[in-house]
Order: C-alpha cells, then sequence, then structure tokens
C-alpha cells in the first residue's frame, strides 16, 4: 500500500512520466512499478499521453493522472458565509459558489445545507455521487483533527465535538476531512503555489477574526491540541485596556481584526461593508487598515522569529483587500523580526485571495483520496 | 539501509525484544529480520539478553544494543564555558567536566581545545578514538545545519561560515553534527524525557541570552535559515525605549535576558555570580527573577498559542536556579495562553537542568550514527 501511495503522489504532484522515471522517483522495482501501473491505468485512475524518447528499444509511454476520473468537494464554511467547490482530481474547479451561512444553527442544519448545495454543484458539473473520491471541509475554529470535530469553537455554538464525519457520510461514501478554516487556507496556498519552492509557510489570514496556519517540512502543522496557530490572542502589552470576548486582555483579534475594526470604524455594519468600502479606497478607513497592518506585524514578527518560514503569505477577507493591511505588516515585520529570519522571506499578499479556503479544501480531499485504503481497494491492490 | 535504521531505531530506543518483536514493530520480514540481527550481533551493536517465554518451539533470544560497543563526544559550547561528555551508546554519561571557554578565541582554538579535552576524557573511560562513533556539539548561535557552521553569531565573532566538521574530522574519525546550543537542549530533554509521552516540545533557555528550541512531531524544527524558536528578540511593545545590541527596541533577551539582569543588578558583575546570588536566596535577586519570569511569559505566552506545544521545559542556567523565572513564566503563560492551548500542556523545569545540553548532543550524536552508512558499512550490510 505504501508503494501505490508512493507512485500515485508523483502523478498527484502534476508530473508526466514514463515507467523508469517512476521507478527513479521512488525507488520501487521496475516490474512491481508495472504491475501498479497497470491496475491505476486498469482503474483509469492515470492515463498514456504519448510516448517519450527511445533510448534504444520501444519508444517508453508516458503517463499521467487522469483528473477527470473522479471529483473531490470542498467546503470553506466562514462564520458568516460558506464557499463550495467540486473539483477535479487535480484540484482544478468545476463548479464553485459562495452563500451566505449562519454556523450558528448548528452542525446538523449547516451539514444538509452543505449537502444540498454540494449535489446542485455536482449537477452542474455531470458527474455523480459515485464519482465523489473526498470530501474537505474547514470551519472557523479549533478542531481536533483526528477526530473530526469542532472543540470549543467560540463562534460555532452547538459545534462542540459533534462528529461530523458520519453526519457527511450518510449521504456520501467517501473519506471526510475536517480542518480548521486557516490551516486548509494554508495548505492551499502551499500545495498549490509554493510546493517545489519552498517547505516551511505561515499563512496569516485577516478578516472577522485573526488567525494563522502553519506548513512545516511540507506539512500542516497542528500541534498538540489542533490549536497550533492561534496569533488572534496573543497580548499586545500596549492594548491591555481593550477587552477581547474569550476573557483576556490586549488580543491582538480584539485590537486589529475585522469585527473590532469595524464596531470602531463603521458600529452597526457588518465586516462585509467594511471590505467593500476599502475595496472602494474610502478614505476614513485606509489608514484603519494601514494601522491594523502594524499592530498585526507585531505578532507576526514574533511568529517568524520562532518559526522562520521561507514564505509568509497574508489572506482573509480584509488581508487581500489592497494592499493596506500587507502593507503594515512588512512596515513591521521588517523592521521587527531577526536579520536571519528575513534574509529570505518572502511576505507576499495569498495568490488565492477569497479562494484559498476552497481551494485549500479540495487539495486536503485529494491527498487523503490518494492515501486512502478506499481507493486502493478500488483498484484491487490493497 | 532504511530496514537496518528501522531495526537499529528499536534497540536505540532502548527496547528489550526478541526477532519476532522486531518484525511486528517494523514490519520487516522474519528471514530479513534474522539476517540484520545476525549482521547486529557479529558487529558487536546488540547483545543477547536471555531467552524469552516460548509460544511451543525453542524460547525465543532476547537482543538490546550493546551500549558499551562504543562512545559518542558531545560538546555544549556556550559564551563563557564548555561542557563536555564521553556517553556510551545509549547516552549514559562516561565521563565528564566543564571549563571555562572564550568562543570569541574563534573556532580553530576552540575546536583544538576541544579536541584536547575529549582525548582527555576518552582516557578517562578507557576507551580510544576507533571506538568514537559520533561528535556532536551545540553552539551559541545560529547555525545552518546542513552546511555544519554558524551563521552571523553575534557572540561568537570569527566563526561565520566557518566548516566545523573538516576541522573536527582531522581529528576524530566519525560523523559530526553541529548545531545551535538550544536546539540541542530541546532534543535533548524531549528524547530523555519526554519520546514516550510527548510528540512537541518547546524548550526555553533562560541564561545570559534567551532563546528556544522547538521539537516538532518528535524532531528538531530548525526552520528555513535554521533560526526557528528564536524568541529572544522578538518585541515587548512596553519596553521600546530599552535598545538590544541587536540593533532593535525592546527585545525580551535585552529586557529580561541574564545579561541585562546583571547589567541592571549587581553592575560589574558576572552572569554567574547573579546564578550563585540567586542560589545563596538573596533578596535583592529573588523579585527580579520573578519579574523577569513574567516578562518572558509575555512572549512564551505567544509562542504556546503559536506552536500548541504539550511540554514546555524552562531551563538555562537562570531557568534552572530555585522556580523564581519558571514561576513568573507559570503565571503569564497560563493566564494569557488560550484555554486550549494550556489545557494539558506541562509546564516545567529541566529535568537535565545544566547538563541538558551536553546530554542533547551525546543524544544527536548517536542519532546520526545510527543513521550513519559508516556503521552501515562496518556491519557489511550495505
Amino acid at each position: 500500500m505504501q508503494i501505490t501511495r508512493d507512485l500515485l503522489r508523483v502523478f498527484w504532484d502534476g508530473q508526466i512520466v514514463d515507467r523508469a522515471e517512476l521507478g527513479r522517483q521512488t525507488g520501487v522495482a521496475r516490474s512491481t512499478v508495472s504491475s501498479i501501473v497497470g491496475g491505476l491505468l486498469t482503474a483509469g485512475l492515470i492515463e498514456e499521453v504519448g510516448t517519450g524518447e527511445s533510448t534504444g528499444g520501444r519508444p517508453p509511454q508516458l503517463l499521467r493522472l487522469n483528473s477527470r476520473r473522479g471529483v473531490v468537494l470542498g467546503a470553506d464554511l466562514g462564520a458568516t458565509h460558506g464557499r463550495l467547490l467540486v473539483a477535479d482530481l487535480a484540484g482544478v474547479s468545476l463548479a464553485e459558489g459562495e452563500w451566505p451561512l449562519d454556523m450558528a444553527d448548528g452542525p446538523h442544519r449547516v451539514v444538509a445545507w452543505m449537502i444540498d448545495r454540494f449535489e446542485d454543484l455536482l449537477k452542474e458539473t455531470g458527474y455523480s455521487e459515485a464519482d465523489v473520491y473526498g470530501v474537505a471541509l474547514g470551519v472557523p475554529g479549533p478542531v481536533e483533527f483526528s477526530e473530526g470535530w469542532a472543540v470549543a469553537p467560540p463562534i460555532m455554538p452547538g459545534w462542540d465535538k459533534v462528529p461530523l464525519r458520519p453526519l457527511i457520510q450518510e449521504h456520501v461514501d467517501a473519506p471526510v476531512v475536517v480542518d480548521n478554516d486557516v490551516n486548509v487556507m494554508a495548505y492551499g496556498e502551499y500545495w498549490t503555489q509554493w510546493r517545489h519552492r519552498a517547505e516551511n509557510l505561515l499563512f496569516v489570514k485577516v478578516g472577522t477574526g485573526i488567525g494563522s496556519g502553519i506548513i512545516a517540512s511540507g506539512r500542516v502543522y497542528r500541534g498538540s491540541q489542533g490549536a497550533a496557530g492561534d496569533i488572534g490572542h496573543v497580548a499586545l502589552t500596549d492594548h491591555l485596556h481593550v477587552i477581547c470576548p474569550c476573557g483576556n486582555r490586549g488580543c491582538l483579534e480584539a485590537v486589529a481584526g475585522g469585527k473590532a475594526l469595524t464596531e470602531r470604524l463603521v458600529p452597526g455594519r457588518t465586516v462585509r461593508d467594511l471590505v467593500e468600502m476599502a475595496q472602494k479606497g474610502e478614505a476614513d478607513v485606509i489608514p484603519a487598515l494601514r494601522e491594523a497592518g502594524r499592530t498585526i506585524g507585531q505578532v507576526v514578527a514574533g511568529a517568524v522569529n520562532l518559526f522562520n518560514p521561507s514564505v509568509l503569505a497574508i489572506g482573509g477577507g480584509l488581508g487581500v483587500v489592497g494592499d493596506h493591511v500587507i502593507t503594515g505588516i512588512k512596515e513591521v515585520v521588517f523592521q521587527r523580526s531577526t536579520v536571519l529570519a528575513t534574509r529570505d522571506l518572502r511576505l507576499v499578499p495569498s495568490r488565492l485571495g477569497n479562494r484559498a479556503g476552497v481551494v485549500g479544501a479540495a487539495t486536503l480531499a485529494i491527498a487523503r483520496a490518494f492515501d486512502s485504503p478506499r481507493v486502493w481497494a478500488q483498484l484491487e491492490l490493497g
């Protein structure tokens, strides 16, 4: 099974290879490669795309992932909106949409709603439920990854330790991954944009709240309680007069998060309104976003020293509107982090922008599907 | 080679096992296990320790690491003192000492000095140079791990990018590991004290300076430039009037590090003097250490949120004298870090204390030796 997984990873990586190259990259014997490749071809998971150069004998067949063999479902569930997509096995979006959503409706209603949306999206693509290889969702709170449930999530009342996998698998017979939304974004950004050039990436989400996701040595680092990356409740010692709903004082999120900024700048309106005002370049809002970026930079500078990533990607609704927040973050990080930690640091806006969450979910779903005994059973290899 | 490594790891873990159990733990076929075990027995790297219970046939031979087969050399080189040891292959110290040291003498003189000390210590143990399986050293500055050199280390003038491995291998024909001192301490603490109970550990060293070492999923996490764990230069925004030698303001180390405390409390004296005063319980010093602990706690609380370790170990010369510093750190971390990140957190003094560095160095040297082609060549296994 490990060998099948290793070979599948080469294809999932997007490579076009012949059998000899597959053997070289994985260290697997030629005869074993041939037998597994035969199974993958029969199952339709890979396909031939012509022949390579002959090195004397018959020219070698070139192989690649057959990304149209099936689909995955990805969901980015936010506090107020959910974005869902159906993607092919290369992670390319085939159908996608965004809808208002109230996580406070609880897991049963939200999952039922999500399944309905997925069914509509699937219809658009022409694929059926039997073609679904995996499902992944990001949720706005701490997640115990091994259990697939949220743990004491402040903005998700009613979700605490509710097992989500069985709820979803009532409707879809495929492996289900549940993770914290920022972890999902970090993984999507890493896998689609950076996997060949960087091993360590920190993704900072600046939206209603503030959080971060950590990719360490190419893998999501979740920490001992799945709580890693929580920069939103780091204290700003010069803001201890600000009280945070978490019960503490001076938390970054309570000073520079979207909810806090909205209450301060445009009381009675929503974070979405604030984002729209920023998009229009309204003069009241821009300096406040730049200053929020500087404040966030104080905490992020410490995270850069501690974690020493090679990529620091800034995302989230407020993080990707114009350059305001990121410019503030840059000012402080390049002043405050150590010379060594910033020497080769790429501090960049998320290239996936508002889609980081759904793209990340699709990516996680595919990664899990290719690691799944179910796929191997289908291949009759396992 | 991978298989030999997997089997060796079971012995290095300290287990006493029969061949069947070795196969179970590693997933290696019985015949392959027997052949490799034969090689390890011939090489004297493992030994028989009696027989287990028969399950019908001949009672199985029990095997364990022959820790007296050879030795490793470990060095913890500090700014002003060096501690060196010779340990057996289980990491047990056979000869050990501490001496004053000036890293500013440069790598050639310090390495020559270190080799002399190692030769003296080796003589005490009765082992010879031919018995040395590996050498590891921790140095007080950032290290590019793959190259085995220090990078722009502030308190090690003359060491910048000087390749240390060849310097040492002129004298000792064994694999050499060079790492940052706090990484080495973190690994020693993790491996000897926690490896069966924790995966993620943060080791905070409070000495002349302040730094941390990160064990993530059981491995040293070094970051992209080998700079990970540098909490000493995180800014305290309420101390921006304090200028740090690094060129920035309000750095944790410039406010709460041993050098800063000494200059403030007992100007003209040394950090060692301060440690001695604390050991004697002098009333001028205790409240300042407690307060320094609180200040360190502000930064460490953020690191706990970001990294979510299950063990936070406090070490370093000032960190392990009495409970003063750790009590201050505890106060703030349990108040300031999130509920989820502290729910199961063990915030404890380093159990290895002042020996964390040398013990960690010995541990790293053994881990590398058992991963080394040289050992396998000796085993004629390939």
